[in-house]
């Protein structure tokens, strides 16, 4: 029996150990995640362990609510003190849960606390942790610190004015790169009440007035430039639609007339609109040398009673249906075809569609298989998607793990990556089946970071 | 290697070996079966093994018919001797057959036997079963007080009269407390010939005469009274389809009058009946506090020869199209959105749907994931539910295992599943992932018995 | 730590080592491959390990691309030497692809080498492997020998001569028997411009003018006996589509002069011919004693780019979409309930279909799962299908491996099935679930060839 999450906690052997010994302490590249730029420009100070686990973190809000906590110790009045406590209790019998996993590896790095996380010792931990909090100063940027992060590409809407980022990049203090991402969801989500001021604001920070897909055009353009120019190599689109048909400009630009007129659009008009924008970015992150990361099978707020009185990312989410993989290879098809195909990395929410994905990207050559999402991420997610990543293309050129978090700890993860990376590996080395051990470290290491680092020119 | 069918059978090493030892004796609360409520009532005694394994066991025809063996002696009219030898004979290579399983639990926990079932050895094992259901009087009182139940809940239409399960809850010298579930089923099966028969019974029974949607729910409620009166907590509805929209009252009344007059109505346009009835029963349900079980995506009489020659329940049965998750969680918003959400278990018998599920219900606090289902239920199946079960809710949440069979002997496959969940949780325990070691018994406790019974208010 | 492609190498264990001790010299029945009949009859010899391994293995194209080497070094105009040494390179990193395990398989079988293929030893291992094959004068029947092969099905187009057969089974001094496979894809891909050149060759060959449904079927049952009289056995087929309808006599007859016509016929509509010709072919085929194989769920050419440049079987294929069982099952049923089902093998491409396929043929006696296909076909995915196998039918019916492709290298593929076929058992043995040991023995051997063989009739 092993110590409860002692050294070897996740690692499946002694050559699990030897690799996982080569690559945990390489630097961080956190391609994808969700931080605030402003906290940490302004290297905000945490309180207490149950504002930095609660106060947002809407994976742990769903398992208490499996377990019965009433909304108020959830997202409602009580105090961060009353919620850590009520979470002690719904982690307590979580067992095998990714949260367990997470809350127990954040508990060791960064809190020094070993001890599995109970009702009964919670009052205790309340105390250590915040006395570590006090006396460490812990904050958004020496948590980044503390982790060894090289590179964070947080996520951030075309129309963001991104002046964190420039503020940043100009604080030689801090050492970590911090750049933005182009996330386009909201230019999609034309059934939002706000969708006219959204284009009006587009419009706006563009200097393009916006009325028809060539203007659009226009200002996307700009935007791509301006990013550009202030480092962004990643973008990003996770709507709940995939476009199942290719649009004309012609039936891209009718649509988004009417989308702008409030005419009534549907979700099968709408996606000419989708597509054909999808394929004018393409090319534009293509001329940038920017990578095109697809979120694909997400649902979101699946329970109007929480949307209503919660809000988005309330625990609301979960994962969508699978839909026609023959679309999403036909549009890379078409973005192939144009020479308009940047490298694009390809996520799913839904695990269905991964073995039909993993094989149909690969009939193009710069489309990979991104890491396990969201509920993907955890023990046996992350080793069905090496699992599935070894099998349809070489496992060495997988652009590796990501927080996709809003908690500066879950810079944990990495290290969970690493140990089930390592384990991975070690298995087939150990079994025979691959060597020599110097090239499974070889791969390890560009898993780690090696390769993401290489596409971002760093 | 370990001893055939030894003690230690299924258990993954000496922490799941303590952690079984902890919850094997526990009481079983079965909450969802087929057992008959007149033959636990009558106590029917049983002549030999052949009849008891292979007078209706759809299962072991299926494994029969794989092997080639002749329909005669399948469901035909050979004796059961016979069968019990061509039984043996189909099981004999079935390696990592769930029946090979189950079939050397009960003839090691019910019969003595412990080794493996040949043809060669089967006319031996034949006598020796024989004489010892002889010999110990095994009826089905006697099989159900052996298994140590405490709870058992039948499966019985909503027109059932129940007179036995008043006989039993009269008949004091019998200590399993026996209830019915309200099943639905026939309700929606609008096609069968039976159908306006089914309707004028309901009718007849409820004592208000079903002739339009106000009056059906009115019916209904007499029928939901009844059943809880003699104790029913548990519901459940398995047909084929599952309803993709939601109807209103006045389409759901236009629908349901159509298909009294023997309309033509298509299986779209009757999902408008389905979903608003369901609506309706589930506010019935929460009112009661009865739990509402979803059995999805099933597949019945995929043959239509077997289904002439031998009938429903054949084994002509199997794994239904996966259909749009979103109509589901859609139906339990509404029902939600109205208040009217009972606890809920949902069950699909495709796998391919069980992670949108899983994910999808967590938005909604009182839904939970039901444990692995007729195909899925098996090895694997039961690991791949109480994988995903632990990595989208709290485990310690889980109901548990039920039989749903209309074989006394399938108790053994609660000690079956408690071998899988003592060692899903122990690896967790020994790879340092999870402790301390009592809230492991813990867990694995409150799910081989303790969840269900406290809902069930025992 | 095991050694690299050790004796044991993907042997689980003492009882593993001693299953697979027992069937690892048994003769190769292959019963379905893309191997040159007429590369066969002329016994070609090779070269070199560059054009025996890259000439025409998109398998290895794919990986190659997948880490970025130019096209010129993979199918375009650089030598062998050249293009050996970049798949070197690309294997390297290939941890855990089943490319790693055939490569090295196969260069410790065939060229007595086993060591890790890198970068640096590359250029040693083409020299060594050269030089083999020139020592041991490496030729088509060289190889077939070396592997033991008793039996091989090449795949045929219904129109061709098989005059390379007829050669073969002429020759005495060979002793594998080489039949001919009935493939009837050509058939159904209506929208080849070359299609009526097809009809007409098909004409031209069968002596039947096929101008309509009812000559064409005279044709076919031509062709049939033809390949009959040649020992075929097995037929195959596996275009993209499979029919979602059943059309009767008259709706396939319209539907095929419109074809024939050359007017415009919907995918939908066509569905109506093929499902018709499919029922008349396993009439056939039944009378013969043929077997039917369907492979599911491809996807052809998803790069048009690629099938510009390079042409099909390039590596533009991928899993295709998965479509409703219930349409498989339905065909089924109607050749059933016409007495016209044949012993038939179905395989899917797209393991999502994998479960309800498994339960759903299972509903017919002799309908059977077949081996893990393409994609499919390593070792994680032989295991699913073997675990799959056992848990709906009895694992010792299952038919068991065959190679599926166009290389004589791929003989190593059965010793790697016949290793994870080993361990699958034995793990059951040693974990005492199944027993006893000569039973696990007696189900490898089956398994291995012996089930195959009883059903070719050999």
């Amino acid at each position: 029996m092993k110590k409860f999450y002692g050294d070897d906690v996740f690692l499946g052997g002694e050559t699990a150990v030897k690799i996982y010994e080569q690559i945990k302490d390489l630097p961080i590249f956190d391609y994808h995640c969700h931080l605030s730029p402003k906290e940490i420009y302004e290297d905000v100070r945490f309180e207490n362990i149950g504002e930095m686990w609660l106060g947002a973190d809407h994976y742990k809000w769903r398992l208490m609510r499996s377990v019965g906590i009433d909304e108020e110790y959830i997202t409602g009045g009580k105090s961060y003190e009353e919620k850590f406590q009520k979470y002690a209790e719904a982690i307590e019998g979580a067992v095998g849960s990714p949260l367990y996993h997470w809350t127990h590896m954040e508990l060791k790095q960064f809190f020094g606390v070993n001890e599995p996380l109970t009702a009964e010792i919670a009052p205790e931990i309340w105390k250590k942790a915040n006395a570590l909090i006090k006396e460490k100063k812990l904050s958004s940027r020496k948590l980044i610190e503390m982790s060894n992060v090289a590179y964070i590409a947080t996520t951030d809407d075309i129309t963001d004015s991104l002046e964190y980022h420039k503020k940043i990049s100009e604080d030689k203090s801090f050492k970590t790169k911090v750049c933005p991402s182009f996330r386009t969801d909201n230019l999609f989500l034309y059934r939002e009440k706000t969708y006219l001021d959204y284009i009006k604001k587009l419009s706006d920070v563009s200097g393009v007035e916006v009325k028809d897909l060539e203007s659009l055009k226009a200002a996307l353009e700009k935007r791509v430039d301006f990013f550009a120019s202030l480092g962004c190599k990643m973008t990003d689109v996770g709507i709940e639609r995939f476009p199942l048909c290719i649009g004309s400009d012609g039936e891209a630009d009718e649509v988004f007339k009417r989308v702008l007129a409030r005419e009534d659009v549907s979700v099968d008009e709408f996606d000419k609109f989708i597509s054909n924008v999808y394929i004018f970015l393409a090319a534009l992150y293509k001329k940038h040398s920017m990578i095109m990361q697809l979120h694909l099978a997400v649902k979101r707020n699946a329970s109007s009673k929480l949307l209503a009185s919660v809000g988005k990312d309330a625990g609301g989410d979960c994962v969508g249906e699978a839909f026609s993989v023959g679309a999403l290879t036909a549009l890379l098809d078409k973005m192939d075809s144009e020479n308009a195909l940047p490298d694009t990395i390809v996520y799913t929410l839904n695990p269905t569609m991964y073995y039909q994905i993993a094989t149909g990207i690969r009939s193009f050559r710069n489309v990979v298989l991104g890491a396990a999402w969201w509920f993907c991420d955890h023990l046996s997610g992350i080793k069905e998607q090496l699992q599935l990543y070894s099998e349809t293309a070489s496992l060495s050129t997988f652009y590796g793990m990501l927080t996709d978090s809003r908690s500066f700890l879950s810079y944990a993860r990495h290290d969970y990556f690493r140990r089930i990376l390592a384990s991975f590996i070690a298995e087939k080395v150990d079994g025979g089946e691959y060597g020599p051990f110097e090239n499974a470290v070889k791969a390890a290491k560009k898993i780690s970071g090696e390769n993401i680092k290489t596409k971002l020119g760093l």
